[in-house]
């Protein structure tokens, strides 16, 4: 069996811990770390860095326009992001960081990429479609972020359906393209576990939504990655460089 | 009801017939046009000039990143295109001008622009959802190009399951983006002749794959183009046009 995957790389926990995964499942894996108009920079070095710790191929593609035409957003435009916010607050609400067809956006553009490597696998180097597994890595969670519609596993389930009806992997070779979402179902916490298991980078990730030299510690993702650190007793690697690097206490 | 419409304008004829049939059936318009690294930049011209003489406004988005990822394709490389095949050729396989997840890429791309437009009018406008007709239109044709796997109504019925399930639109108002295909089963002769009673400025539209001053004549678009319009028994006012300007006999 040839085993293909294109992951969703953004820098974050989630995601490295999800490349982690792909590799021990013996992916051959391609890094994917779309830019897409997020306020700051940081979060795209970190994947830049992981990718390179990890020793996967890594295409970087600026999608900033995106925020252009989904203008109703927040990570890509000039609210406020919201501070300290109680658990039971984030969970209620569709967040206003909501990014309207975020994640069908992001899957496209992996299956775009997926399907040009698998269909040039069967046609070029003769690989059976029966021997091959293409499929694409994306760290949604539906547990930290219940609000988005776009992180539930029914959305994915529609969405492969897509994959397979509007491909020619799909309805000339019979190849569906899998969307892995391992961690879909997963606390925080045990996200955390099993990166650390795995020996993915995590003291490289980043996961605030702030551009600082250190995490902000107030915003949503930063207390969700403090409390899932928490939860499984482990400190964050993260803090752990940084101290040694004297960039804080 | 308020009906607001995006409309994937290509400048060829039929997305301009299509946009006509938009505006005929009262929904404001607005053209979203994308560059995505055509061998030529002819039919771009087209589109620009199709829609300031509709009095559309139009958002061009250049995406021509989109050829890197999907790689395997023909319109956007430096395959040879086809010349010269005939009907039964042209209508038997995937075309070799075929784009991985082309269509599902500018759907998605037309649907985040719509659900913003959307979510802007119900949440700052306070527009009723009841009240809020939001659609898409693409001219999308499974007659002429059957070979397109993301050509066929079963690929837009999934994906409208997506923009349904995977927004904010659909999960928190209840409103599904339609994803309207009004010639979807028209041969081209009723597409020339719906754009020619519609009053749509064909002789400003653009078939042809190449980048000339007047069209090849010999491409697959081109071809169906000229069948279409003899069929249809009506000049085709692009020639007009090129002939009243002395670029062609």
């Amino acid at each position: 069996m040839r085993k293909i995957g294109v992951i969703l790389l953004s820098g974050g926990l989630d995601s490295t811990t999800v490349a982690a995964q792909a590799q021990k499942q013996g992916y051959e894996t391609i890094a994917l770390t779309l830019s897409y108009g997020q306020k700051h920079l940081r979060e795209l070095e970190s994947a830049r860095k992981i990718a390179e710790i990890m020793g996967i191929k890594q295409k970087v593609i600026d999608v900033s326009f995106f925020s252009n035409l989904a203008w109703y957003s927040a990570l890509t435009s000039e609210f406020d992001i919201p501070r300290n916010r109680q658990d039971e607050e984030i969970a209620r609400d569709i967040p206003i960081t909501y990014v309207p067809l975020r994640n069908t956006f992001f899957i496209t553009l992996a299956g775009a990429f997926l399907e040009s490597e698998a269909l040039h696998l069967i046609e070029k180097e003769h690989i059976s479609p029966a021997e091959l597994d293409a499929s694409i890595f994306i760290a949604a969670n539906a547990i930290d972020y219940s609000g988005y519609p776009d992180c539930r596993p029914e959305f994915y389930q529609k969405m492969s359906d897509v994959l397979y009806t509007g491909s020619k992997l799909g309805t000339q070779y019979n190849i569906a393209m899998s969307i892995r979402t391992p961690i879909i179902s997963l606390s925080k916490a045990e996200i955390a576990r099993i990166g650390i298991e795995l020996g993915a980078p995590l003291e490289y990730t980043w996961s605030c939504y702030e551009g600082g030299e250190i995490p902000c510690g107030e915003c949503d993702s930063c207390r969700l990655r403090a409390k899932g650190f928490a939860e499984a007793g482990i400190r964050d690697p993260l803090l752990t460089r940084l101290q040694k690097e004297h960039k804080i206490a």
